[in-house]
């Protein structure tokens, strides 16, 4: 069995955002040299996501409003959470949008079907965060 | 290291459907010959779930309530990725109800809890669509 | 490959609890011997999960708060699920939280960012339910 680990780091400007890392964890796989068996890639912070679906921006405005709706970041003192921080919504959102994917390794290639893509969700964002990659087959 | 791949396909006849996939997994399993390892299921298509719960034609129309309060589908113009399209609410309903899941395999079967069925889960329907089953272990 | 297969049981004495069982998992992991592959904790059961966040008492009454909200238990006649039982809330609020989470091993440890830790969240409880952990590697 082979194994692979790498950390991928991000400083988003924005306190919430969506990043298309496709091409960062197809790179991840290359370097690797896996072939066949399965890619784990999760957020390390418990305040973003690692998530799959498609890479269009209305939708993605779609998502900040329905997390909004379910999880609104203010008024900050609405969560119990917020003595000494304002980041409860965050904990709220990433568990909606999920802390990881696994994906099948098949020839060398993310087994995906013909819209999937990868993102970074950060929820509490403006400072360096990290998504773990880890891969293992042979 | 065994490996396995297989497509299912589905063409449900209404938009929202849940289908209970658990024998047709079980079938790839005794198929892929793998005693003990893990089993990714994953749906292919970013509008539709693959998920574990109840088979209960009850809580079935739960969720579908559930999800229409979360993520109604009409009127389509309150979504902004529905310019072309009228399927945001499935991408959304999706993210709540998870795009894959992982099973232990031990002794060759499932290994699974008294109530557990795999379900996939279809948000976006009325044509062709895959599941993705990928089985590592030996 | 090597593989591991442990159960862990719980016996709530309230409806709903979330516990930390981040120690737990890590006896696992030392009693597997395995130092390069991934871990499996899934819930065993349909109305629990398993998830990664805080260990924040305030986070944890803000998640009991935002998941009464979308999936209430009460009225229990709200849900065509709850002829025989009254569970059903506990079912959708298992789909949010999630069904099992997925860790990479490294160096015989939980590849954990600063502030991970596991937990299950027990949704419909007071009686014995199972945790299942699964790892395999090398």
């Amino acid at each position: 069995m082979k194994s692979f680990r790498k950390e991928l780091w991000f400083n988003t400007s924005k306190r919430r955002e969506f990043i298309n890392i496709t091409d960062e964890i197809e790179k991840c796989l290359k370097e690797s040299g896996i072939n066949e068996g399965i890619l784990l890639c999760n957020a390390m912070h418990i305040t973003a996501s690692v998530f799959i679906n498609d890479d269009e921006s209305g939708l993605h405005k779609d998502f900040e409003r329905f997390l909004e709706k379910l999880a609104p970041e203010k008024p900050y003192d609405q969560y119990q959470h917020n003595g000494f921080e304002d980041n409860a919504d965050a904990h709220l959102k990433r568990q909606i949008m999920g802390r990881e994917v696994l994906i099948a390794i098949t020839d060398g290639k993310l087994d995906f079907g013909p819209w999937e893509q990868i993102f970074y969700g950060e929820f509490d964002g403006m400072r360096k965060k990290r998504v773990l990659v880890k891969i293992i087959g042979e």
